[in-house]
């Protein structure tokens, strides 16, 4: 399933959860489906199987459907508890730094605050990402049950402002990863039984359509499953807590020489599978 | 005024918002004197002046009072967008460990599942810190404006896992200051109007009644209202988002020897003026 979270044009109400047909088709609107379901994807999440299943039955009903033009898609996720990031978890973007692979997860995050729209503007540097939610609270969850604690993937865009991350704020990363809009999520949460391998999938990054990113997750350092466990030895992960797992290489400060941003320029962020998001530097 | 947020024991009910009526005093219950009020610190902040001044109605009226033995203390602010932190913020802080006072706040964050209440039992290194809350939403706040963004001050325990903080994690500080439990707070929101200069208030940590730190929030480099500006800069602050804004001498790391929290110690962060957190090391 690909679970959207949506606002439909001219309507004062707000977010609504819906299901999208397929990548980019109409969406079924969840509470005009079942008017008990709830209108945002972090309740829906807490509802657990119960949710899922409605889904399920609102997406074969071909019921409720909700044309593209008439919406705005927004972050399948909205206000998680956390947005937890994983730096430098690729090993292809490890050799383009001449930097030691980690032996352990290199944790930071994003203040919820950051979150935006898969077609909202931006600003400064790009990395392509893949993401995942939290579906099933847990602590010290074990890595054979990590996965069934995922809900699903999504793909993001880790924005980051270089000079505030890497000679500013005592090192600390936080600052520059977390301006507003630094944060954009989307366009599906596609469900974990509907992602095939999601350590196999093609990553890809476009600035003005070429391609400047271009890897696959299976580059990845620690996978999902590892993720979850690590960070759940420190903390609580709740239904609706953002992961984003790290950037493949090509982002801008480390091209030669580097690259930021400007003002127009347009970001497409892609992973194989999940969708593409699209965001404009303002 | 001294905004609490507590549990009636015995009642399934939950959290509750109330008023102190002195510190250690009866708490007026805000939702059993007028239940139009919520019953979280959040929403009634989100309430902005309607909610304080109900509140005030409550405490002068010494009605729906409840005893210190009934009820429970809670975290004045339960999951709030944001966990706000300032390094190295004392100038005798930057002297003890021979730093550099730095020219910028250095911001990081603590996840909101960190925050626990004022009795609670904790994990490891001790951090007085004075901490304040956002009471109304703002981006780009100026400086003579940001305190009429501040609800109120509260006593903070940055507790801190140094291994974790200064030694793995790529030293991003994160994930050493975010375990649960290592962020009590409380006992109450004292409200601005309700504190004299929140800048020249006492400051003291106690280890087993053993004074390990004691200084003065006149100490503080980036006092309340320039830290409202400096991470609305980047970030829009909402009513709940909680600031702990740094932490004077003497904490263990720095003692020669170090000293570290073991099991059944008992640490207790005194301010002047707002009170005192105990909590117990398990």
């Amino acid at each position: 399933m690909r679970l959207v979270q949506f606002h439909r044009h001219g309507d004062a109400g707000g977010i609504r959860v819906g299901v999208e047909q397929g990548e980019g088709l109409g969406v079924v609107d969840l509470k005009a489906f079942d008017p008990s379901m709830p209108s945002t994807m972090r309740e829906l999440l807490e509802l657990g199987d119960k949710g899922l299943e409605c889904a399920q039955r609102a997406l074969a009903s071909s019921q409720c459907v909700v044309e593209r033009s008439d919406i705005q898609l927004l972050a399948p996720v909205w206000r998680p508890e956390k947005v937890v990031c994983v730096g430098m978890n690729y090993r292809d973007h490890c050799l383009e730094q001449n930097a030691v692979i980690p032996k352990e997860p290199i944790i930071f995050s994003k203040f919820p605050s950051a979150i935006t729209g898969p077609y909202d503007d931006i600003e400064v540097d790009w990395e392509v990402e893949l993401a995942f939610v939290i579906g099933r609270r847990g602590k010290h969850i074990k890595e054979e049950e990590a996965l069934s604690h995922v809900a699903g993937f999504t793909v993001a865009n880790d924005v980051s402002a270089r000079d505030w991350q890497m000679k500013r704020n005592g090192k600390q990363w936080l600052l520059g990863k977390t301006f507003d809009s630094f944060c954009p999520l989307g366009p599906a949460l596609v469900t974990t039984d509907a992602v095939k391998d999601p350590h196999k999938l093609g990553i890809r990054c476009l600035v003005n359509g070429e391609t400047v990113q271009s890897s696959n997750t299976d580059q990845m350092i620690f996978k999902t499953a590892a993720l979850v466990t690590w960070v759940s030895k420190f903390v609580t992960l709740i239904p609706g807590d953002v992961f984003l797992t790290g950037t493949p290489p090509g982002v801008g400060v480390f091209r030669k020489p580097p690259v930021f941003l400007k003002k127009g320029d347009v970001v497409e962020c892609q992973i194989d599978q999940l969708g593409s998001i699209i965001n404009k530097v303002v």
